[in-house]
């Protein structure tokens, strides 16, 4: 069996940190060899550094457990573990301030490492791809022209939107794929808890009682126009022509966005079983590389009318496939439905494996 | 001090019927002196008929504890009870199915009893006003020609609408009655468990979970038009030219729906400083007429960024008054805003109470 | 590969029906190829029965969504599937009075089926053995005597206690095998919803709120008696000597109820590092066996002050094993420590299916 | 009318100020008219230093909205206050360290202010009282030997014990009261959620999910000895003879602890229905003295098997009375029993102000 390639884990104490660090575990290309966080876990093991903060529901690894951890800013660290073949690559979920984190990400960029982020710092850097590997894997494609701006040799950046979007931008893409216009659409989120972090959400904020987020419906309107978008000579130019409004909510659910979307297509519009037909036939790149994290069908098409609902549904297909369901004509736009999908793994780490997962098997990784 | 108008409860075991007797308690014009349920509860104290079954959190009186339950399908008692004066009018909360509802309500009005219904059953009956006093005080001068078609004298039904729409129905309505057309709403509410009784929601449906209402979104759909509509020649004309997609979700809160709407106007369109100043000023009839259960001011806008929460808001102005927040602008319709009410009060037996006290207020009552 | 056996759930719509037909995807031993329900139910393909009632995470297989659904009450219909080799042995999870259950199941065991009950009917039946496999797998013995006694030639009944007392049990039985008589049992349980079913419970009696469970408190006092005690000439003698007090609860939990324990001991007193080193050794026939179902190590002791927890600890060794933490001294009795066991799991479906294999193990099934 | 004692508030924006200041609005006797809290907070309003922190249903009165705040460690600015005739005592509330506690309210005694604190630093200093009215009211006698021993004048310090207790410690004193030893006392705690303070607890960690409170544990059990203690020679003496040992949870209710009791008397024991009776006819100096925030009835007895439950019971006798039910014999110890007490009000601010009430009628204050 040939052997793995090495991953570092940037921020590894973390709650998005110890989600890749589970759902590694026993991956067939990757293995994390290399943790590194804040100063005050460096030289610490990984078990000691957590101190109990471990929230998985996998218990840790032995292996894991027993890891040092090295600060993360620790630079020729990570040179060492890379020349000691322990990291080819980063998972980078550091929890710094924005400009902590570009220059953090653009070091190990500099320094010959592959940066898969999975922070938001770098998503409107202008040659920085921001992927969901179904809709824009071309959009890696970049890599090159961001090297020779940045002057980096083997060394880039890539980066996964917001935990919040997934649930619609796969069946929204399947609908664009297959030739028609989405002009337009309504998105309501009932999130998670868990997109938060630990420990994020104060009890008293959902515990008989709603919040909303208002942070996270600027991103949910924007980043989608940039996935969509096209890359040309090196540079990414927006989808024009698609508006977009987004209401979020925060309910006392542990995992699993779950969105009410209404969305009107421009002159071309298939008919509901069109719909269903196009979502239950989507396939994209990953599912034609069979990427390890890859779903098999990535839209799952529920028919009973009561579904999704998070807790039976986030988990499909190792939580990577979006659900959708409750498909039904709107009285103001031209179809309206419910999208599901688990924000933690696909919309966070999960995601990011399938990002990596796409670099591997495009040549840019490994 | 005048002698209060004593009235009935029928349905008076289930959770609307004690809601009816907890919000009661002390009311200044009305006085529970009559309760009647199903056969098996007949003969019984209210005490025993209810069997440990008090959902309410004010205590029980001990004066309703001890009062006989008697069947409400037994038309003679009432008669008895209105003869003996504990009875000039109802509220209706029976839990029976649509047809037994109509030809319950039917036989009281028949017999003389002005009847204030929390049911749904009449809600499309051509001459049977859905009142939200605020809204549409006017509707219930179909009552003389309700009367005349059946050949009713002194008695006549009314009935609330559906319990998930108060909190975008006042904010609309304010903007209507200011001048500003409403063609298009788009919403989505998260509604509390309360709105389906005792023992209603399976706790699984909603502990870490998330259910869809399809029964709810076409009364949140339609239930405005009529509302909104105008009586001529004692007959509703239902609005039109309003479009209405709702989506609805059922979360783990007990009180309070929230809805996030999105609305678009005809071509006057307000700023949001116009609308901000429309809500803050809205009063109705119900605050002229200064009745009990009318809220000081109908719409409490929040300015906090996190605020409506069902929690904290839920309560304000007897639980009577819809809270409205975020209000910023909409990416694809004009406005948007986050509604909230209290579901069991405004929006059913409060509800109900203000209807009866609008009533008693036109004449038509005690 | 040697051919499964075949086995029957009777109950296959209810929830601890859906429960069986999920863990036994896959199993090594067993294979779901009979489903028998109410009437109602009977002649639909089980799809159709479930009408959109499936509650297990893992999705509905084809197979077995396909599959027909015989009447429970027709025995004829089990015989035929028995001669056919569909159906081996039964797993009952019906839902009668108990002087139903009693008709059925001694029924099925008349005709030759071994029953594995879920119910509690027959747990005090004085020669039905109560089994929890590591702690009385003896008691299967008794089964020779229970097939004379009521003239049965190959069918049995074998039952499992109620979901509430696994996560003390095997910690106490630890202890007792160890040497170190149990005088004294003091619990208090939180318990998850999920143990009273779909519907279940009401979700405003656990959000924001708890109920407390008169009915569990009997049988968590009484049933842990019968299982530590002894077989002597076909006949249970139950324990004597341990006094149990419990005060049970229901918290907003889905899966996972958890027991705070404090625990006396006879004359002979362990210490604190001697019970958590016979928690870790402890090992029963089901280990020694190797029983697919079975925990590597039946009871998991966590060091780290806030574990166990229901999230995070209930799925541990494929939900079959008991989490035990917070092992201190008490100030009243001798120690004091908290217990986890997944209820669904480990107490009602995963531990009947680990009775069957028992019984398999032993010659009884297969 | 007599003018109100003018009282001030230290840590005014903490979530426990907010309490104080959301239950002194309209109290007859004790008026807020200072606001102290952190020196960032200092100089602006009470609105501003909130900052959309007001996390209680009662909305904020403008009067309080408008007041500015003071830095808390400037002691100046209280004593301007206090001759400005808008501050006689304090309530304390703060939010530092134990020994940065001590320092303040030491210095605020000092200078002549009687201080109420809700804080635990001083619970275990020698002269200083912890107070539950109802039980322990005479030990406000040690404030002469406390002042005397400290050297203050008009200034003294009375602090209440931890939030968890209350359920318990009012039915145990009725019992010892009425001439019955208590000698084991069993508990296990269901806390809820606002124990903790805002944000406090982590929603990850009561979202299906439970965790334990070692912390709370040492409190519940050591607090009730000193209460329940007799003073004597200004020095007080704990209560010898009773063990206790307590179980502490943390779940998903807002409001409200519920403790699980079970009791060991001595060699007198009571029947269950001279507990009742006990229970029922249980009244202290607050009721004597009829003080405002006294329940007419400290301890409300409840018949229905299911009750007491937190959202139900909570508020009963603005939320200052204990609920207990489900009185039964213990086949362990004696008796057992379910507890219930509205945490942020009797356990805490109301628990204060009650404080506050007692010294005013023994004429320390005012």
């Amino acid at each position: 069996m040939s052997k793995k390639i090495p991953v570092g884990i940037l921020g590894a104490t973390g709650m998005v940190g110890q989600r890749y660090i589970s759902l590694l575990e026993g991956h067939p290309w990757f293995e994390v060899k290399y943790l590194a966080a804040s100063p005050r876990s460096a030289g610490k093991s990984y078990a000691e550094a957590l101190g109990g903060r471990w929230q998985m529901s996998l218990p840790l690894s032995a292996d894991v457990a027993g890891m040092k951890v090295s600060d993360a800013s620790d630079l020729d660290a990570a040179l060492a573990a890379k020349k000691a073949g322990n990291c080819e690559f980063v998972f980078s979920a550091v929890d710094l301030d924005k400009a902590g984190i570009i220059a953090l990400e653009d070091a190990y960029a500099k320094a010959g490492f592959p940066v898969v982020s999975n922070n938001s710092a770098h998503r409107w850097t202008a040659d920085v791809p921001m992927l969901i590997p179904e809709i824009n894997h071309a959009h890696v494609d970049v890599i090159p022209a961001q090297r020779k701006a940045r002057g980096w040799d083997s060394g880039f950046i890539v980066v996964k939107p917001n935990c919040s979007i997934q649930s619609y931008m796969l069946p929204v893409h399947a609908l664009m794929a297959a030739g028609y216009e989405v002009k337009t659409l309504f998105i309501t989120t009932l999130q998670a808890v868990s997109g938060a972090g630990y420990p994020g959400v104060a009890s008293l904020d959902v515990v008989d009682n709603i919040v909303q987020l208002p942070g996270e419906e600027d991103k949910s309107e924007k980043e989608p126009l940039k996935i969509l978008g096209s890359l040309k000579d090196g540079k990414f130019e927006n989808l024009a022509g698609m508006r977009i409004t987004a209401h979020c909510n925060r309910v006392a659910v542990t995992d699993g966005h779950t969105a009410c979307v209404s969305l009107g297509f421009g002159d071309k519009k298939p008919s509901l079983d069109e719909v269903k037909r196009i979502w239950k036939a989507y396939r994209g790149v990953p599912q034609e590389l069979a990427l390890p994290f890859a779903p098999v069908s990535p839209i799952i098409v529920h028919d009973d009318a009561d579904r999704p609902q998070p807790r039976k549904d986030r988990d499909l297909d190792k939580a990577m496939a979006v659900s959708v369901g409750r498909l039904r004509s709107c009285p103001v736009l031209d179809i309206r439905f419910t999208g599901l999908h688990h924000n933690t793994v696909r919309g966070a780490a999960g995601g990011g494996i399938l990002n990596a997962e796409l670099l591997k098997a495009k040549g840019y990784i490994g």
